[in-house]
């Protein structure tokens, strides 16, 4: 049961960033039909919808390092099955960067170095916004993140819906945040990619482990001082 | 639970202003990729998707003082706890304005006072739409938004697919009227932005408090006599 | 309850001609940030979800007369009913596009005439279609969104989730066919914004009456042989 | 029954074809307000979604003859059915084609071999993507595609959501790959128009059957081999 299930945390970030980051760097700006912006936030959005019903009878959460440190905060998860989950969340996310570098470059001119669906802030930013913009937007949105997946898989919530209301926000943090930090709110999509770009993603990486996971962290905390009201 | 409860009120318009308001400020113009009023449409509904699926077992439908009022009008809720919800409807509001607040300065050359957002009418409705035009706009979609919230969450709906509807209801409305009001149907977000723009957002503000109560007292009453008919 | 689910009819019809004819008139073609033809189908389809979950007890799919001819034959609706509800429906689609009138009419240089989201073919086609195609393009569509609605209501379908079906796929039909007959498949719809628009649109009214009703017939007879079948 | 059945096959693909490729031929290049790629992928996505929910009480997956080389791989068919089947989804996706075509040339200047929505590589993928590259795509894709339909209709997870995550999974395919190969990851729907085009398209025909038949069949190898780990 265990070996399947990271089989299933690697599938799960493998398909988050073949299919997020691959719809930006192949679809988005396509001359004049491009998807552009919504339609790479949709995507992001899928990845996580389509997997969770595909794989249901497991918790779909687990995809990202960031809501595996939130939830083992909030004592779901023990330290050394963390650090199983964000190894195979990584390896899965460069599986995925891997076979998007393979379709991209059967395209003449393709340059990984342009970005490659990498964060960034600063000068890096897709609109130029600066370190400490980038640094709200990934903690503030992280943390809403989870709240919602805490929430909406709760005992007492309607889980059936559950990876709708994960993959719909998902959608809707990319909706905000693409122009600001190009989203990450997943430490594991911004290192598989940042490895293939090579340059400056890697030197700004560090934002996109610290920004998620304090905000994934201060929901778990919140999380569970609101549940022990409740009881 | 009553202090949770507020809790939660305050994190729905929170969420609802700085990830509807945050998508038109951020993301709604960039250059090529932007998501227009269709991303922003979509943004609007996916915040109250997103939060009623996460704190489905409260109804999520306290979001909006516009909508407070129609519930108490309907019976559904006191007067005291009228003056409360909106009291926390609004403070979440301004916090999500704050939060975005922070956010789009960190890019330079922003100008809070070309619009961050706010609701506005004649030469301040996007598309230039006459007092009269936003007046009916606003009474009439908060009308049919209550109908919608109140039909789709009555004890014979499919109550779980409630914030799938009223979600999808914000969104529709966005579609629709954008153009001529910046959509607002709900006063604490039109008040929470207002106090940032600070010149004539403020002034017009009067409209986007009246107009969403008027329409949302109309249907507490309709539905109420529907209700009796129906039994 | 007989007065009540004529109400019903009245306001289904009225919101899918405000809010989707309202936003193909007010927000299609915004300068750079309006919602196009994308925007248009999502709130077409939306007006049917958002109500057919408010008003659920009362089955959703009675708001175009085409569907009502095709339960008709199908032997669901007596001829009684079906007058009534025919009328209900072109009175709610006319209450529809007059609000729409009143709130376009606040835009300095609106013209009714140039359109009103009227349906049309030969040179009143969007996209200059023959009335040939146009003619295919309405009974086709009826035709599968009448399987659609039959199939999504069995009583061995999943009902819970038929507004989703349903509404979705009238946004599916728009997203396909705008460009050709600016899509009716509804002669309620179509028939209220030709009398505002009052020309053309009213001129070519009779194949939008024609057309859809020969698919949800068509649709009725196939699905009850379908029927017979299955047993 | 199996006539019935068969019917159903056969107008499953005949909608994906009409509605899809429909999207893509008479609605995506419209000037200004056209679907553009985001459009065209939810079209794909919403034809799945609507007739699996039209007739549920049919496994709703057998629109794909590389979903039904993957199922019998899968032990889940006969090598008879596999063959049926796939005569029924070729016919129905060559009538939807034939549709399309009839409504098409509707509109003075339409040129079918253009393009009419077919599948192709190198100097015929849209945006230029070599035979690697696309053949990577298809079968990457489909494999992702049957992992998703075989997990959501698994007697273990929601099987009434199923529709959902298999129609938005097809809209996610087709967000990521629409520039590479004009997205295929089904044999019938590549056939169906190609006969169309009548010239390149047949030519590159082969790909889109022998690419999509690889992914269906890794796929049906591995959820046989987790399906047996689980227990």
């Amino acid at each position: 049961m265990h070996n399947i299930s990271l089989i299933y945390r690697w599938s799960n970030t493998f398909w988050l960033v073949l299919g997020g980051c691959g719809s930006a760097v192949l679809a988005a700006s396509f001359p004049e039909l491009g998807i552009g912006f919504v339609g790479v936030s949709l995507a992001f959005g899928l990845t996580v919808l389509t997997m969770a019903y595909a794989i249901g009878h497991i918790s779909g959460c687990h995809l990202n390092p960031a809501v595996s440190f939130g939830l083992c905060v909030g004592g779901k998860l023990s330290v050394k099955e963390l650090i199983l989950y964000i190894i195979s969340q990584v390896l899965g996310g460069i599986a995925g960067a891997f076979v998007l570098y393979l379709i991209a470059t059967g395209k003449a001119g393709f340059d990984v170095t342009a970005g490659f669906a990498s964060n960034g802030y600063g000068k890096h930013s897709p609109n130029g916004y600066s370190l400490i913009s980038v640094l709200i937007t990934e903690v503030v949105m992280t943390f809403m993140f989870l709240i919602i997946i805490l929430g909406s898989t709760d005992k007492k919530a309607y889980a059936r819906f559950a990876p709708i209301a994960i993959g719909l926000a998902l959608t809707l943090i990319h909706l905000i945040t693409i122009p600001v930090s190009n989203t990450s709110v997943n430490p594991a999509r911004s290192t598989a990619v940042a490895i293939f770009q090579g340059s400056w993603a890697i030197e700004q990486l560090w934002l996109f482990w610290i920004a998620p996971i304090i905000g994934a962290i201060l929901a778990g905390i919140v999380y569970k001082f609101l549940e022990t009201e409740k009881y």
